[in-house]
């Protein structure tokens, strides 16, 4: 298709974030990045906007995107990062911000994070320390970025203790999905994305779940509805979680649903792209159910359904399946450094399908067996 | 005196900082030091903090603290960084955070800022920062942080472009100052502080900089009475000014008077100590005053009366007394990379003594020969 040729895409739903002053829209539709440009003009305190990008997304989509922009009669700087999680290190960030400040980047300009989750997280970041603080929009071009991490306002980098550790609450100004961009994605970036969406499902929405054992295949084969339908579900669920609980002081830990599991996994695999983010998670939540199973919190027949779930869209469902050596020992020492350790316990979120809660002073053992069975598979 | 004979100190005086649920007090005293783990144990979310201080301080304070603290019930850990300026580097803000990741720090746990602005300001950006947000409180142990950075949520490191360019807005949850302390300080660091003092008189308080034309010498001298009017004066002064606007949408940047230009200032002296930061606004105040008269926006007498009030106690007044080669178009330069920049038009605070208010839009050939004059002396 030729630029000629393109049309302005399809807004199919607005999904409100109510935040106060901080309030902003996720929109979500097919072509949007076409119309960028119009979409973000009216919230940009001046018409003065920087790409931040990497360099997969930047072969892709940064002309298109730059076009559009331009056409609102927007002023476009860009800088280009590195694809991959090792970017949200100290020395990218610092490179980043240096990058920004050297284009005479200002308080009123407003940053553009087009790009997955790390350049969400590490855009978002910059945003929120550059000059004490700027605005920022969120473009995903994942789809684990367009259901989770775009939305929210969790930003940061990682540390050699572990990932996000270092970050801040900073929302941004508006989210703008274009689920025509989940075309470009490798079929294996597009399956680990697709773990967050089930997240929402097993956190407290059943139906949902239920939704996805019958709908879910149709997500990774490009079936439009069934993304719109599926994309709109979770940012509406994210929302609200986000918007009962901000800063994270209760109820939006149920977000982090097998990530205390999940992030232990990355980070033995040392982020060094053995393992996606989301595959982690996938992992993860079935190790919560088999954790919750065993405290006779879960019925046996969720763990099996969700795995067979899990094997039903070609995805990992436990650690021997990742192809490398772990050990159950370190894995445990991982989560001991999560953020959501508490007084020294760690934070477990555990329940049934569709009834996750908050769980502290479990036993270690009990999660040392847990993680030693999902490595002998 | 050995410890045994040490007295417990006295609370002068407290003056709250309005700001919702960010809201915290200052408290002023002499000898509070020691009574540090009492004061602050009612704010802390669990009983476990960690010092950050400088190697000068630690030599003097350190001992005193933690005993304080110890003897309230708290765990404390401690984390030395380099004194001075270059301390508030990237790489020395990687080396803290991930020192405070090592030590196990977690959400919950509180940062104490023991120090002069450079301790302050790295400390606060990292507990903005760390696990998305964690409490930190200030002790500050130099005049210049007692009265003007330790109070209303300023944090941040320096980059390459400039200074505290990156950063963030996060209060502490509480400020305690010792006089006591100032006893212990370089004369020329106490000298230095005494600028910022004078700058509230400045901004929009005639009668207080009368009061520090009469009594300002007291400051210095070690005069106790006239240190906790002009301290508590001063904090009362920024804490009404930051619970205007918190986050510098108008009436904050007033704060900035004579910044902008001693900004540049400290830049040219790449941050080596030639120049304190007190010092270098003393100057760009007598530059902001000079700037004004050549606008009509001030009287004559009042540059001479404040110049007149900088030499009567012993304090530089021009570019001319840094003692180093200085270019009024280098120092342009770096005034157009201020944070305060808008719009590409550097924003200057001017006005007569206690008449300051903001200006965009001033003619830099005028500002150049303001700083010309003042390099020429």
């Amino acid at each position: 298709m030729t630029k000629a040729q393109r049309l302005k895409g399809e807004l199919i739903k607005t999904v409100p974030v109510p935040l106060g002053d901080r309030s902003y829209n996720i929109h979500i539709g097919d072509g949007l990045l076409n119309d960028l440009g119009v979409l973000i003009a009216p919230v940009l305190r001046r018409p003065n906007v920087v790409i931040v990008t990497d360099e997969n997304v930047a072969k892709i989509h940064l002309q298109a995107v730059r076009t559009s922009l331009l056409d609102a009669g927007i002023t476009v700087s860009s800088v280009v990062l590195p694809a991959g999680e090792a970017t949200k290190s100290y020395d990218r960030f610092t490179d980043l911000t240096n990058q920004l400040l050297a284009l005479g980047t200002e308080r009123k300009d407003t940053l553009i994070a087009l790009g997955g989750g790390v350049i969400g997280d590490i855009t978002g970041f910059a945003a929120a320390v550059l000059r004490r603080g700027m605005d920022f929009i969120q473009v995903p071009t994942s789809l684990l970025a367009q259901v989770d991490s775009s939305v929210g306002g969790k930003t940061g980098i990682n540390t050699p203790h572990g990932k996000n550790l270092l970050g801040a609450f900073h929302q941004p100004r508006m989210v703008v999905i274009d689920l025509a961009v989940l075309d470009t994605l490798p079929a294996r970036e597009l399956q680990a994305g697709y773990a967050e969406i089930v997240k929402y499902g097993l956190i407290d929405d059943p139906d949902f779940f239920s939704w996805l054992e019958e709908n879910g295949a149709r997500i990774r084969t490009g079936d439009r509805t069934a993304q719109a339908y599926a994309v709109a579900k979770s940012c509406e669920a994210k929302a609200r979680i986000v918007a009962e609980d901000e800063f994270e002081a209760g109820k939006r830990a149920l977000l982090n649903l097998g990530h205390t599991f999940g992030h232990a996994l990355e980070a033995e695999c040392a982020y060094d792209g053995t393992l996606l983010h989301g595959e982690g998670v996938a992992i993860g939540m079935a190790m919560a159910l088999d954790l919750s199973v065993r405290m006779g919190i879960a019925n046996p027949e969720d763990l099996v359904r969700y795995r067979a779930h899990l094997q039903s869209v070609n995805m990992m469902a436990s650690a021997a399946q990742v192809g490398k050596a772990l050990d159950a020992g370190q894995l445990l020492g991982h989560m001991a450094q999560d953020k959501k350790v508490d007084a020294g316990e760690i934070v477990f979120i555990l329940g049934p399908i569709g009834g996750a809660a908050t769980h502290k002073g479990i036993d270690l053992d009990l999660v040392k067996a847990v993680l030693q069975d999902s490595i002998d598979g």
